[in-house]
């Protein structure tokens, strides 16, 4: 696990920040759920590889519970027994610390931090566009370049696998095969299964059936899975969601793995990944979920929704050093010149950060050079130091630490004159 | 454990926020440290009681971890270990959500929120003062009314035993006990383990030592503990972080108890915690720790800080009726008539929230009159028509919702119509 001192934390902040506004003009309405949750709850549907690494445990009550590994059965749960009342479509945003139980390996770390949000109560292309959009959107305002989105369709590999009349439990262990993209072992499963020849051969095929030239590949795509109907209407909807993003006139550009499978078991639809040149792994997920919130009781309820990774977007970030610098600003230290100074130290700071300015005081009780060299190593801008001579007729030093000057000024004129040097910059 | 939907959401964030930027103004800056630590460095001094109830388990490398009960000993490792380099003083914050079994009753869940900060690197009167200032003011900033401070010193007690030669294992003990009320139990503890009668003497006199007169109670203290000269030494300490914060011009009310033991095995000074008269529990906590971070491997570094409970706080608004009202904002439903206007609702959700105005667009295909029922129902400021008619003029038809009346614009206008009505509000 890590730790994050106060420059990265800065940055893990900032970012939160940002897609939280994002929330706001997507009029996604955050909710908080708890970290802790039962087993079963967050067991539900997520997929085995998920299942085995979840920091599971027995709480003093003997109940199963464990660490939320991802946010989605949480809202979904959510959904079904707390917001069953609230008129459709439902937008919701979460963000926070997630945890599954990895070897430590590159770009995956046990806790890590994700934003997440959901669109709930439409089945329409519209709504997975408007998932893409704003994945697209988060990407621009943070200032990322060079990013792609992997996108594909579990309904193409669920299409085949169904009408081939694989069961469900089967189609989930064929589906993670190909995740981990042990193909060979999946397509020898598809046939111990019952899987048809023309089976394999499709599979094999649109496994196959990639890039980045949209239309041609759909169609493509289609023409593999001819076979299969509901593999088809995979692909049709796939397109219709593709075309309403490219005609409102968003640009990004898209790689299309007709075979793509993600690891959860909940999807049901579109699938994406958005990805930069800097990082081997992807930097947020998303898809479709129509069967997720009827599983927890609630009503059938489509949804689709995206999860994006605060930590690797801050990598991404560093990487592409677009991390915008924090605006100088400024800081000041009070500093008491012996200890009868102290109080009123004290009460200059309070006026001071009453207007907004960020006061430190010097509590250790060092002499003004000393405390003049260490404001210096925090980019203290201005000091004002607090001796019983200028104090006596109501007025105290200001130094400015960048051009090394100083004045004296009078307490009443203090926060009019860092006023009036803010609108002069 | 609880679920925050999106009002009471909306109030915790905005409670976070406010001490995050309180954080800014005080020059603390925030660190982000792992949920899941060691149950050893955890229950390090934390205390009996809180060892007993923390959430631990193993993982499956067979470590014996737990989920954080509070921020201190992660902060107090990071200053031993990953900043040990760092010019003092150091000030850090952060915020996030902690976790104690407690069997469920009022005020108290599983899982709860504090804001933390920490002075680390002082032990001069004028550190204590800042944590007390610094807690008054995030009260004052959050519109809180009649809050006191309740203000002991564990040096007191300490003290009395410590010159009894009472072990420091039974110290906790006696310490334990009085936090839990009960008296007679500790002091025939103080007995048991060798105490004088001039020691149960003086912790019975010192236990009734309480009152707002804060000058007049310190001085019935001193003169209690008169026979205990680090008693008294901690009384003046006291007096002189009690003397600052009244001569720095800060005006709260303090209840001073003598004998207050907080149940924190590692506080070493003065201890407090504030109170609002609605919740029958404290909103915070904190105190000076001196000896705590030599404790996790780092030099001896004195140390004072404050948790505040997020939850509570939000819980004391709410009682007091201070929540500030969310400023009605505006708030725009996008709505195409029929499926060939949905990419156009969307390019043109896409402009406005580029000048940051939330949008969100229809995604239901429902027909224009539902869709304007549900943005009466969700508080929408505006609605934007989108028809093919309109359209092929490069117009939208733009409906206020609030004053139910609707006017044919420009496209290229939109933004700025929606700029010019925020300036002429």
């Amino acid at each position: 696990m890590r730790n994050f001192l106060p420059k990265e934390a800065e940055t893990m902040k900032y970012t939160e920040q940002v897609t939280r506004e994002l929330a706001h003009l997507y009029c996604y309405e955050e909710v908080i759920t708890p970290i802790v949750e039962s087993y079963d709850l967050l067991a539900a549907k997520s997929g085995e590889e998920i299942r085995n690494r979840m920091y599971a445990f027995n709480d003093l009550g003997g109940r199963r519970i464990a660490l939320r590994p991802e946010f989605t059965a949480s809202i979904a749960r959510l959904i079904a027994t707390k917001m069953m009342n609230e008129p459709k479509p439902i937008r919701l945003y979460c963000c926070g610390s997630l945890y599954r139980y990895d070897e430590p390996q590159h770009l995956r770390y046990r806790e890590f931090w994700q934003s997440n949000y959901e669109l709930i109560g439409s089945n329409k292309p519209e709504a997975d566009a408007e998932i893409l959009i704003l994945t697209y959107d988060l990407m621009k305002r943070l200032g990322l370049r060079d990013y792609w989105f992997k996108i594909g369709h579990v309904g193409i590999l669920r299409g085949i696998l169904k009408e081939e009349d694989i069961a469900e439990e089967r189609q989930n262990q064929i589906m993670q095969l190909l995740d981990n993209k042990r193909w060979d072992k999946a397509l020898t499963v598809t046939q111990e299964t019952g899987g048809s020849k023309t089976a394999t051969t499709t599979l094999k095929k649109i496994l196959e059936t990639r890039g980045k030239d949209v239309p041609k590949i759909l169609n493509e795509a289609k023409s593999v899975v001819s076979n299969y109907d509901s593999a088809v209407d995979a692909v049709e909807n796939l397109q219709n969601i593709l075309d309403l993003v490219k005609e409102s006139g968003v640009k990004f550009e898209i790689l299309i793995e007709a075979g793509f499978a993600r690891g959860l078991e909940y999807y049901t639809g579109m699938v994406f990944q958005p990805y930069v040149p800097e990082l081997e792994r992807e930097v947020g997920g998303g898809g479709r979920y129509d069967k997720l919130i009827e599983l927890f009781g609630g009503e059938p309820t489509p949804a689709v929704g995206v999860a994006n990774g605060i930590d690797r977007l801050v990598l991404a970030m560093k990487k592409q050093k677009v991390l915008t610098k924090t605006k100088a600003e400024r800081r000041v230290m009070v500093i008491p010149i012996g200890e009868e100074m102290r109080a009123k130290a004290m009460e200059l700071s309070l006026m001071l950060r009453n207007v907004n300015i960020p006061v430190e005081v010097e509590v250790v009780g060092r002499t003004v050079s000393k405390a003049l060299q260490d404001a210096d190593r925090r980019n203290v801008t201005h000091t004002i130091i607090v001796g019983p001579g200028e104090l006596q007729e109501g007025k105290v030093v200001l130094r400015d630490m960048r051009k090394r000057d100083q004045k004296t000024v009078e307490i009443t004129t203090l926060v009019d004159s860092f006023e009036r040097e803010k609108y002069a910059r």
